[in-house]
């Protein structure tokens, strides 16, 4: 029998292990162990099934599923950028849109063009889906920085104003989710885990 | 303004982290590194949005990510059972209700009524949706024990007839896949990396 077909999605499933080699800056909660991609990418996918009543509008939750689960494989072959890193770009490098094209390009025809666009879509930030996961994106690391008594903010001295303007996107996905996670950076200051500028 | 029914679904949140640090039997692709049950339920979710056009019958993809998202959670209590564990029982044991009560009750009382119900699906193994998420979960480890030259086979000592036996169930899912496994199971004891029991 001719398994072409699905030999190249298993060549796809394979190559996607590698995800689970890819370290971020934020560290599991309580914990000082590296968070890597796939752990990440697990853990904003339950999330957003749990929390996707909160959308400001009604969302497909199985696109916002999908976006979630393969939004940092391209990082395999691009790797992973810092949040508050001040010189690379972290948001549709070249280096990452030849990655998505090498790396979906495994898959047969048109699944491949089918998950490429499910990128697009999340990188291009402007469906209620793609708001709503990129919500779930910076909320994470948020509760995981509060959880480690200021994680990579210390670690990397990063200031009040610069998580408010990041983590501001969160509205865009689930303003009362905002309203939360703007409490829970105030709190942030108040006990002495997160510094104002000057 | 009174965020109670969110914190509920924090807790939760916060709670799963342990998902990370549940080691598997089974190692990566290629590797000798161990996979950890978030890392897991990650790529059985990609592999069932790959591979659901494979499905005897059409699947609510929705469920069957959710089940595979979910469906190892219990082990933050109940620990991760080895497929070819003679002793103990690999499915649904009481220390697993125990574990799925406490932790999906975290949640508000909804959500947690409807992940435990899925869960419950999912062991039960008898919808279309649930045979074909536990066929996900037998295709993976069989492709990872394949890429590390016999995997945990050698290292326990599996023979072909339990493979056969226990990866079988994969035909309940998908007869195409279970097509495939069963050649590369055939394979595996030509090439020598699975040994024939007498």
């Amino acid at each position: 029998m001719n398994f072409e077909y699905l030999l190249k999605q298993v060549a796809f499933i394979h190559e996607i292990d590698k995800v689970k080699y890819i370290l971020r800056k934020t560290r599991l909660f309580n914990s000082d162990r590296n968070e890597n991609d796939a752990e990440h990418s697990w853990h904003l996918s339950v999330m957003a099934i749990i929390l996707a009543d909160h959308a400001n509008e009604p969302v497909d939750i199985l696109k916002v599923v999908k976006m979630l689960l393969i939004h940092d494989i391209v990082e395999i072959d691009a790797g992973d950028i810092f949040l508050y890193d001040t010189v690379a770009s972290h948001t549709n490098t070249a280096a990452e849109r030849t990655a998505a094209a090498r790396i979906f390009g495994l898959l047969p025809e048109e699944q491949a063009a089918d998950l490429t666009a499910v990128w697009e879509e999340f990188e291009a930030g402007k469906s209620m889906e793609s708001k709503f996961a990129r919500a779930m994106d910076r909320l994470e690391p948020l509760l995981q920085n509060i959880s480690n008594n200021g994680g990579t903010w210390k670690e990397f001295d990063v200031r009040y104003e610069q998580v408010l303007k990041k983590k501001s996107v969160i509205e865009h996905g689930s303003s009362r989710l905002w309203e939360f996670a703007s409490e829970l950076i105030s709190k942030s200051v108040k006990d002495g885990i997160l510094k104002v500028s000057s």
